[in-house]
């Protein structure tokens, strides 16, 4: 078991009908908010409305529009504006992970004099940051417990995992009615994106008997709820056991004391949505059965096993090979059956720039200290299993 | 699902060697520690002198003696009065979780002007709270993880369980080589106290699938690296996961969302260490197969079942009650395994008392709101078939 360090403050709150306490949670933080949110769907379910008739008497300044894969230009610098314009005092943050993660760039933003770059790159260290109330409506990234976001710069296909303890969210409401609306696309991805944010912490050296099995409920609970979800997307209990765990998939908890994994399924997707803008979820369910294909080993065979008999319930009886190939193949069946388009070309991508970003993913993800170690021709090999 | 909030701010510093982090952690509360300890077993293991060779430049008070099950009288009281003569600025609590308890409820105290007391027992509201670092050398209570602590006067056989989220520890060092010199007994009663409390999370009316799973690997977990604790005292990657383990066990984190449970193993057992002060994680494990047995109805099969099969990897195809029976009987087969006496009548208890623990019990533990509802009739049944 490795050392680590664990400290998650936020704040959260869970349920039916808890948008209520609103008021009472922002009035901790000041009078001035932020108010960031994306395409305006939080209109369509009416929590634009009932934030603003909850917030009568606070100061309240928009920044909507931020989009999926969250940009640095305009979302984070428009939205770092604002707050040094009206001085405000909090981010609320209506929507799910990219208007969550747009806005952690913004509250760091806003308490540093120069460029936010610097810090999303890591060039200056922030030093503090506004704090952040968010209100879920897709559950997916985990941002609402994790002090990360992903925020892409176009001009040079960049797209970094900026990670801060100042960047915890302060309070997180999470009411799982408010992604009763979530399309079947966007469910599957979410479901996609939390599965493969368990299976990254899974896939490692050494894992812990208890982080084992609890990644394994995280990821059998996913498919059960998840398949319930799109079958009946008003089914409250499975939505909500779906954003809970969701929330607890993305920061570390599943995996503390784990040897370290270094994420390489993430590393590969980011250069796709850096290049290509597809849906984060979309592509990690495509990337994932062609890299574990890759990393299959006689090393790596035991946690596929181990993987596949306590995950998709695979007879033990059988070959040790069988049961790893077997698992694999359920994985993508699973991706299938939820309805993602499991080839790279169905979302628009051929060979013309695998190479660019094979190399894009060497050089900047750091895929060599991966569980199972990466070269810029392992990475080019499972983006063009995966075309 | 249910609504709930969570929030657990403390920082937890894991693994071999990181007492040296100590000095820098406690800087940032001040320069006046109140060193809280217990029979001075830390300084057989060599923590003592080390925390003060760290601590150099600090002043330090100490309060030693601190006794499992801690009293108010005298160790709160005597921890108030040290925190109010030399003006405390945080209290440094080494040993296991009753030092941590006690060092709680003086946190709470010595920000109070009036009696202690009105505090544990709910009369007052704490409105602050010191900050609590805490070194923990023993696996058990999880206190290093929570806002509660368990106080008892002594005059009055009152078991408290004082809860204020301003007493979560704001840093947990958690180093399991501290752990190796803990004996057989105690650390038995470290793998029972932490299975019991997940036990009391688990056995609930409704619950996830997910933290179904997670409490499953922790008691898988409990008692695969617990054994190997007792054969092997300093394995160090068992007693790092046993240590881990105990830690999530008892701050909701393996249930949020479950419908509660109300705690009663734990209610009928605060009684009896209340009145003969005998080992908490040695009453659990006693109580916990009759409480079962208690229990077992055609509502409450199904649990008994999952738990049978998931954590016994007993045989589906048995009957039902089958299942449950064997269950209950690896349950108290695994006590008994671990060197725990399983009678009362072994800790020097007999049914002297049993009524009066029964009537102490229905009056002050609301357990007629538990899971399955126990009233004085039922808690004196349990109480007798564990004599």
């Amino acid at each position: 078991m490795q050392n680590f360090e664990y400290c998650t403050p936020t704040r959260l709150i869970f349920g039916k009908g808890v948008i209520e306490k609103l008021p009472g949670v922002m009035a901790q933080f000041g009078k001035k908010i932020l108010l960031t949110y994306g395409g305006g769907s939080i209109k369509k379910i009416g929590l634009y409305q009932k934030v603003l008739e909850l917030l009568k008497g606070f100061e309240i300044v928009e920044l909507p529009g931020i989009q999926p894969n969250p940009k640095y230009d305009p979302s984070v610098l428009d939205g770092v504006r604002l707050c040094k314009e009206h001085k405000v005092d909090v981010i609320l943050s209506a929507g799910g992970g990219s208007v969550l993660d747009c806005s952690k760039a913004i509250a760091a933003g806003a308490c540093y004099e120069g460029e936010p770059w610097d810090l999303i790159s890591y060039k200056v260290q922030a030093t503090s940051a506004l704090p952040i109330v968010d209100i879920l409506t897709l559950a997916a990234t985990g941002s609402e417990y994790d002090c990360g976001g992903v925020i892409s710069r176009t001009e040079t296909n960049d797209k970094i995992g900026y990670i801060d303890p100042l960047l915890f969210p302060a309070v997180s409401f999470l009411d799982p009615v408010y992604t009763f609306t979530v399309s079947k696309g966007q469910t599957a991805a979410g479901i996609a994106d939390a599965m493969n944010h368990i299976l990254e912490q899974y896939f490692c050296e050494d894992a812990t008997l208890m982080n084992d099995g609890f990644c394994e409920a995280g990821l059998k609970s996913l498919m059960v709820n998840g398949m319930k979800c799109l079958e009946n997307p008003e089914d409250y209990t499975a939505r909500a056991e779906m954003m809970f765990v969701c929330t607890l998939a993305c920061n570390n908890i599943m995996s503390l004391g784990n040897s370290e994994s270094g994420w390489p399924m993430h590393g590969i997707e980011h250069a796709l949505s850096g290049y290509y803008d597809i849906t984060h979820g979309w592509g990690l369910a495509i990337i994932t059965p062609r890299w574990m294909q890759h990393i299959l080993s006689e090393r790596t065979l035991p946690r596929f096993v181990k993987y596949g008999v306590n995950v998709f319930g695979i007879d033990t009886s059988l070959d040790p090979w069988e049961i790893a190939r077997k698992a694999i193949e359920e994985t993508y069946k699973f991706f299938e059956s939820i309805g993602i388009p499991m080839h790279l070309r169905e979302l628009g991508i051929d060979n013309s720039r695998i190479d660019e970003m094979a190399h894009h993913v060497a050089v900047n993800e750091g895929l060599e200290n991966a569980y199972v170690p990466l070269t810029e021709q392992d990475i080019r090999k499972i983006l063009i299993k995966s075309l």
